[in-house]
């Protein structure tokens, strides 16, 4: 007996170091990951014009340090000895479920980051790097033939990035999956297609109903003032200014190091009163995710943020199904009034709730409202689908857009500048990113039953300006667990079911309708 | 022939590619400097509290990835291909001076890097971590007992450093020469002791002269007000706001990491006008000598600056033989009434001139006058250099400190807060620090002349506004040489002679006399 228990013993010891080993290889890693975070943010915040070269060079050598860490040899040894890198199997005993959970992520990583050799990183970041300024430059000249050869050697190099990643179905699941890992393409085309179902029934009503007025929207707003009601904004909210800051870039962000120091970015739009409100409450959004990961389980997967579309449904959560209700400007237009003392007089909560809330077709997606916003997504996944599959070819994209675009939203771009060449996502080599914008509201809204369901007095609470159970939710249904869970695992724990686009669906469709028919 | 020239020319460019391999990986070092560079001002100006902790963890990372760059085995087999680490001699033909140059800068760094052993570099950073909190409470406390045992770790330990540096003459050399290379402690005394030689005197006759009433500079003073002069002042000394930007800290200073991207922050007193002023010419003159540095040959020691005594002089040459000048404030006073209309009705230039210039021995050297300065200076080094000799024991240091202050500048601190224990550069173990402070000063007046008997006229060019030649008289004789030529054949090369502290002492009897006794 004395014998046997000598043996053990070291045997867990073993494997507690050998995962501390490991855990401190992955730390560094993360360190250098939020050294260049600072400087990207620095980059669009606050850096001299003049220092973008040297800035260039600096997040280059970053990567490249990165990089080399993340698939040396020492850290495949290191994650071997605890789990198998081909099977998954974890030969070792004494870990902790969470321990495990965090070396099936890590494996996951090891194996995407390994698979590509770096020859084929290289090219391709040769080519989305001369993409991006020819992307540019086409747009301006709304000119796609310019574009149309750079877009087709970057499908070409996606195909055989989904090659190297490896994939069961269809190559754009591989791809997919650089952004929600266990999702497939099948999945997302029947949740989109539900989705498209329901949706395009009920435009068509609205386009028929009475329009909505919200040009008091508009005008000009005081840019202080817009800041001042924007930290209101944040402290209801629970954003801790302690562990981060605001400020303001030409594309907002939200932008973490670590949860101790997670930043947001806003934009200011003198004529538009609800521009920069929308993104605040988008990027804090963001970043309380980010503020909220384990700390103690930094360096690990498990204080990392679960996926794209997760941290989507964090933000999409924040700016719509909280902050574009009546109960929340019930609290806040009272407010909102007072910072902007004259200009909102005799405006109604009823009014300004259909103002804010109103549906108009547009060709932007990022200028897009609630209700069509996704149906710009559906449309470049289906795109993208078909370009990786080769059932579309490059120069049938401007075409099949517009066709689509009349389909969907009863809209033909006149200029492909407003058409396929509005989004910067192609000429990054982003393909397989889209659906994580849609994917991120159908998570939020199937996680908002769940927490409606616990908190039914949710829309009077934060009628009364209680803001902080909100956070606790999410903190304790989501942020807490990383990446232990997948995304699909997460979900269901929150809620008690597997997630459809249902919820998504069902709320769009109730709330819309009470808005144009009522 | 033909023989011997094809032998010639790989000869040749076997040197050049040996010297780009070792050039590349020196930028490899530089450009991660350079980030940590960015990180620490963000640290000081943007950074949330709360992300100290985790900005602590990236700053030692990088310390960490540097330290081990510059001393690793590829580094000093790069090196000794091209210049012998023992002897200095450079073996292979086909390089230019600037190269030879940059070889023997490299390897004194090399050798520097390495004759400290790793360990000994840990336990120093360790004890100086410690001290660092150590001396914040005992100068609370006003207890120099608490810090004593500290100092005293920390003057063995740099005893230690000089004996593993090796020197000649003095263990302080070895100290010295950390911050200003190629200058003895010998030197170093023979100037000091010129130089308090012609201060004394002089302090005492302003002593007994009529004071100067300063009290108009103080009152209230409009920070936004204080932000556009500053602004001002920095487009008139040339300083490109597109490589640069202006925040604010607690503590002012400046940051480079390339020369496009060289930055400054103050602090802005509202009470005191002339405190913001100081700081913009002081941070602006180091800012412009990081942004005049070759930029074709950054990551080589040929783009780096030569030495924290030159860098001083930049500063003080625009904070004090700029900006506490007659022709100076000729021209600024009336954009300074300006801007703050209505404060200084009346006060006339000579007024002005008198107040800013105002001697007053005091206790704390960041507060001192441009002719007190010194002193301080004078008395830390003397201090020092007993205390690594072991002529002084730490229990003696108070004393000595007040039997100087005594001495030197007429006045006893009643505490040792106002004392021994007033900066922070011993509890950082920086003991070799301070004589670059005044040999700044020594370098500046030095320059100065060599500056005004090439331009003569500069006190009516910059009385109309003139500043741009200024910017390029300093580009040509000291920026753009980078650590081309050591600090004395700089000097040398720039004014025709060998520097001594005359021009220094000449400059302060002359002005100051004027000021006390006119």
């Amino acid at each position: 007996m004395k014998t046997k228990v000598a043996k053990k013993k070291p045997a867990l010891s073993k494997a507690k170091a050998d995962y501390q080993h490991l855990f401190d290889l992955s730390k560094h890693i993360h360190v250098l990951q939020g050294i260049s975070s600072i400087l990207s943010w620095d980059q669009e915040t606050h850096m001299p014009q003049g220092g973008a070269e040297i800035r260039g060079l600096q997040l280059k050598t970053l990567a490249g340090l990165i990089h080399k860490e993340r698939t040396s040899k020492a850290f495949g040894a290191a994650l071997q000895k605890l789990i198998d890198l081909k099977t998954g199997k974890t030969p070792q005993k004494g870990l902790t479920t969470s321990q495990n959970a965090a070396l099936r992520e890590w494996r996951r990583d090891y194996i995407h980051d390994t698979a590509i050799p770096q020859k084929f990183v290289e090219e391709f970041a040769q080519l989305t790097s001369q993409s991006l300024l020819v992307w540019r430059h086409a747009k301006n000249e709304n000119a796609f033939d310019l574009f149309a050869p750079y877009l087709e050697r970057i499908v070409d190099m996606c195909r055989r990035k989904a090659d190297y990643l490896g994939y069961n179905d269809h190559p754009y699941d591989a791809l997919l999956n650089m952004y929600e890992p266990d999702m497939t393409t099948r999945q997302v085309s029947t949740l989109f297609s539900a989705l498209l179902k329901g949706l395009k029934p009920l435009l068509k009503k609205i386009a028929s109903s009475k329009q909505v007025d919200d040009r008091f929207l508009f005008g000009t707003w005081d840019t202080d003032k817009q800041i001042a009601f924007s930290h209101r904004l944040l402290a209801a909210m629970g954003y801790d200014m302690d562990k981060g800051r605001l400020d303001f870039s030409s594309h907002p962000f939200s932008s973490a190091s670590h949860p101790t120091d997670s930043r947001i970015t806003t934009r200011i739009h003198p004529t538009s009163l609800m521009s920069n409100i929308s993104v605040i409450l988008h990027e804090a959004g963001h970043a309380l995710y980010e503020m909220g990961l384990p700390q103690d389980l930094y360096g690990s997967p498990l204080g990392e943020s679960r996926s794209l579309g997760v941290h989507e449904s964090q933000s999409r959560w924040w700016e719509t199904r909280i902050g574009l209700t009546k109960p929340f400007w019930s609290y806040f237009l009272p407010f909102l009034k007072e910072t902007f003392k004259g200009k909102l007089d005799g405006i109604s909560l009823h009014d300004f709730y259909r103002a804010i809330n109103k549906v108009e077709p547009s060709y932007i997606r990022v200028e897009a409202d609630e209700l069509t916003y996704p149906l710009h997504v559906i449309l470049r996944f289906e795109l993208e689908k078909a370009l990786i599959e080769g059932s579309l070819s490059i120069h049938e994209v401007p075409e099949a857009w517009n066709a689509k675009m009349t389909e969907y939203l009863g809209i033909t771009p006149s200029t492909n500048r407003e058409g396929c060449l509005q989004d910067i996502h192609w000429s990054m080599g982003g393909i397989g990113y889209f659906p994580t914008y849609t994917l991120g509201n159908i998570f939020a809204a199937h996680l908002f039953e769940a927490f409606a369901g616990k908190h039914p007095d949710w829309e009077t609470r934060i009628a009364s300006g209680e803001y902080l159970f909100i956070k606790s939710w999410l903190h304790e249904n989501i942020y807490q667990y990383g990446r232990h869970y997948s995304s699909h695992e997460l979900l269901k724990k929150a809620t008690g079911k597997p997630f459809s686009a249902d919820a998504y669906t069902y709320y769009l469709k109730k709330k819309y309708t009470e808005i144009y028919t009522k």
